[in-house]
């Protein structure tokens, strides 16, 4: 239990400046007489329910957090230290929350411990900080309206004297005109400090917005009946073929890992799993350093069984991305502000009611003919085609999301259902958010013979797609599914320009580290 | 939409026997003419709304389904079919719901339609059927309060004349007596045929239980202010050193898949994530072809900073697999039954409201000599005197879940904190589920002196460490965290025996496929 402030101030008075050791060890708790120092490492030497010490968190620092004698407890980084004359002036950070805490030479502050905060506290480091509250007005500060007044300080753990870079460099966005001329970090240096990187507080806002994603996926599926799956990413065959698989040797026999749990739902339908999402990585070894690819991202897939067509696929879509829009837009407002505040950008623009925007792919292509481009009937779009159809749909919906229908069949995998009427076209689709494509999906084949054909007129050995060929033999649902890239949905609604700041520790064909 | 009753009756009047095709194709919607047949592959040619045909599914079968002229559509498997004189008995299955149908010869129904559907229509066979709901009594299904007069019959998508083993004899439990000589199917044959094998419902019943608890999992530790990542599966060294583990190139570099987020997990507590969970595949290439190993898992992993004490990371253990129990207990009565129907298991012993179990390893150690087991004070447990000890907790304690603490450090991982007071022990914890081992973790050492220190007496080559030693440079928070295997949490709360029949689509050594 914390000693009483009377006390402590006893003790003090009992000893002389040279009795106060600067470090000390044996616990986490130091004695009541000892003001400052190093804690030994934090081992869990404290009785298990805790020294009895309350922890205030920064962010709850108002007037009424003190206890009854004034004081708080508060664990947090040095994210700014100056010394004026006999005062330090910290800014203690913990999250994004920040407050001012002021030690000042007088009363039982010596100027040792003065001294040694002035050298002893590189800026990162975490610092226990006992201190009285007081009202104060600090604008720079998350907590405007209080101070610290320090009383005692400990290390909890130390940073390196110096870092990689100044978090505060990293914070900095584009800049503001050509007189601003103070230093930026480079992403891949940023990168490979990633832990560094994600203490400023946009890029973690990045990825908090990037769970708040995962969670409403899965809630809006979840509620519609949807069952979770876990489908093995070690898999005896390429999983949609081609040539961008990564390989290995499992136990003697050769393997790859899934390009996406394309076939694992379908077979999870095959047995009568009714609708299913997963939520996992999925492996490109595609040899591609552009903004929008990674080697290693994280699919979010669904597949459902149709009763008669798949736009009832593209309702449960058109409902879940409406979902997972208004569901940023409410519980994120926070991490939005924070985002914006370095690096700002257009709201995103969706019809939050009703039904989105689906256009066919002879439409798109007429729009785009229409605006000068040359795009053949039956070929696939570019990706600088895509932004063009984007603008073009924006300038004319009004939309920055939209279901493009009817893609042609030769731009799309052997299990895509192609069209009863024109089999050079498809019951698939894509979506795009701001011109880029999210998504990807389709009527799957579930007739047997036809997925066979189909898969013999791409080229694909009939003999490695065996057992997922024999999933469909015993009676299959029609159906069909989608899959999102879920740093791609982020990177697009927040409009951040690379999804590497997207993923918590990207992975492309030239970075594997962190 | 569908015609009226009476304009099918009159246009049926208008044919002879001859003039009604068996098959038929060109569309989704057969004429009304055409009372039974195959469809054409089902290719989304109704209008995108649909037919306007309202399909009742089967567990929704009483007799206010009915539209106004008394008819259902039902979607739904031929699960058996029975012919008898010019009556044919069907039952049809829906996911886990049985109706019975009758198809009788006479009035619009012509011999060859019940001679059609005697032939053309083996079990698991997908169809449509249009039937006029009648009350009747009929114990072996689901829908024991009404069956379906069939009026007409349709093939969606035709199983295989023969199957690799039926539902019925793969349904069966252990055998109730030495007169039982009923045919089962081994787990081999299962596994080889998993698409079928879902579909028993016991089988898939399991599957939606792990469903539960990764969504338990999620929810309690959202609320519990936890973020979401997703850590790579691709690193450059190996995640916990070892042999276990799956290598690959990656563009001329060696790589290989992460045996755990655990350093990720950690990393991210180092750019100050407070408190993260992920769920996801774990990877490990361990020849073992034991009832409780698999090469690719699904892992429930947390992180969270600490305070003081790693008995912080334990209570919330504790209450998050209080919630977990609970909540499959609350939200999966109607699997639990249908699990318990085939394999009959003890409910699941722990301490719903308070603090569950908590045990020292010297405790555990006397517990067991007492018993007659010789165990060493430094040995790791081996998974039998687990077993043996999971059973002496049962008799003293009356729980099938506790948490053992305090395990010797030469058997934990390098990146385990120490006890300050005796460094042969450490701050870590298992946690049992009738006595097998399901959690693994601790309080982390988060000082990088002592972690690079410790990795070194562990025999680890500190330089494939850089990158996770850089982020522990810049001021760490002390931390702890566990990992959970999810399949082996239901394999053991059900009592399931294997952790095969928790797995979608398991791998072991020898199996790869499907």
């Amino acid at each position: 239990m914390d000693s009483s402030a009377a006390a402590e101030k006893a003790a003090m008075a009992a000893m002389t400046e040279e009795e106060r050791p600067v470090t000390y060890s044996g616990g986490d708790a130091p004695p009541p007489t000892q003001l400052y120092g190093d804690y030994a490492v934090i081992q869990s030497t404290t009785p298990a329910a805790g020294s009895g010490r309350t922890f205030v968190r920064v962010d709850a620092l108002r007037m009424e957090a003190a206890d009854e004698e004034g004081m708080v407890w508060v664990r947090g980084r040095v994210h700014t230290l100056r010394s004026v004359g006999r005062n330090i002036f910290l800014v203690l950070r913990q999250a994004t929350a920040t407050v001012q805490a002021v030690l000042a030479e007088g009363g039982d502050i010596s100027r040792a411990f003065v001294k040694w905060a002035a050298k002893e506290l590189p800026v990162e480091t975490i610092v226990d900080i006992r201190a009285r509250l007081a009202p104060a007005e600090v604008k720079s500060c998350s907590q405007g309206d209080v101070e610290l007044s320090v009383a005692r300080l400990y290390v909890v753990s130390r940073a390196a004297p110096t870092l990689p870079f100044s978090l505060e460099d990293a914070a900095r966005g584009e800049p503001t005109g050509p007189d601003d001329v103070l230093p930026r970090v480079g992403r891949d240096t940023r990168l490979d400090g990633r832990v560094l990187d994600l203490r400023v507080p946009p890029h973690q806002a990045i990825l908090r917005v990037q769970a708040g994603v995962s969670g409403l996926f899965r809630e809006f599926l979840t509620a519609a009946g949807f069952v979770e799956i876990h489908s093995p990413k070690l898999i005896g065959g390429a999983s949609e073929g081609g040539a961008d698989v990564f390989t290995l040797d499992y136990f003697g026999r050769p393997a790859c890992l899934a390009q996406s749990p394309q076939l694992y739902k379908q077979m999870a339908i095959c047995g009568d799993m009714e609708r299913v999402f997963e939520v996992g990585p999925v492996f490109r070894a595609e040899n591609s350093q552009t903004h929008r690819h990674l080697c290693e991202f994280t699919g979010l897939d669904l597949e459902l069984q149709i009763t008669e067509h798949y736009s009832e696929v593209l309702d449960c879509l058109d409902g879940l991305f409406v979902s997972i829009f208004d569901g940023i837009n409410a519980r994120h407002s926070r991490e939005l502000e924070v985002i914006r505040a370095k690096s700002p950008f257009e709201p995103f623009v969706y019809s939050p009611a009703g039904k989105n925007l689906r256009l066919e792919y002879p439409q798109a292509v007429a729009m785009l003919r229409e605006a000068g481009v040359e795009q053949g009937d039956f070929d696939d779009l570019s990706t600088e085609v895509e932004r063009k159809l984007g603008e073009l749909v924006k300038v004319r919906y009004g939309t920055d999301f939209f279901i493009l229908t009817r893609f042609p069949s030769a731009v799309r995998p052997f299990y895509t259902m192609p069209e009863a009427e024109d089999e050079r076209y498809s019951n698939s689709f894509d979506i795009f958010m701001r011109g880029e494509e999210i998504v990807s999906g389709a009527q799957r084949v579930h007739d047997v013979e036809m997925l066979a054909r189909r898969a013999e007129a791409k080229g694909i050995d009939v003999n490695s797609l065996s057992s997922y060929l024999d999933a469909f033999r015993y009676g299959t649902p029609p159906h069909g599914g989608a899959g999102i890239g879920l740093e791609r949905v982020v990177m697009l609604f927040l409009a951040a320009g690379n999804v590497r700041e997207c993923s918590l520790f990207p992975r492309d064909p030239k970075r594997l580290s962190p």
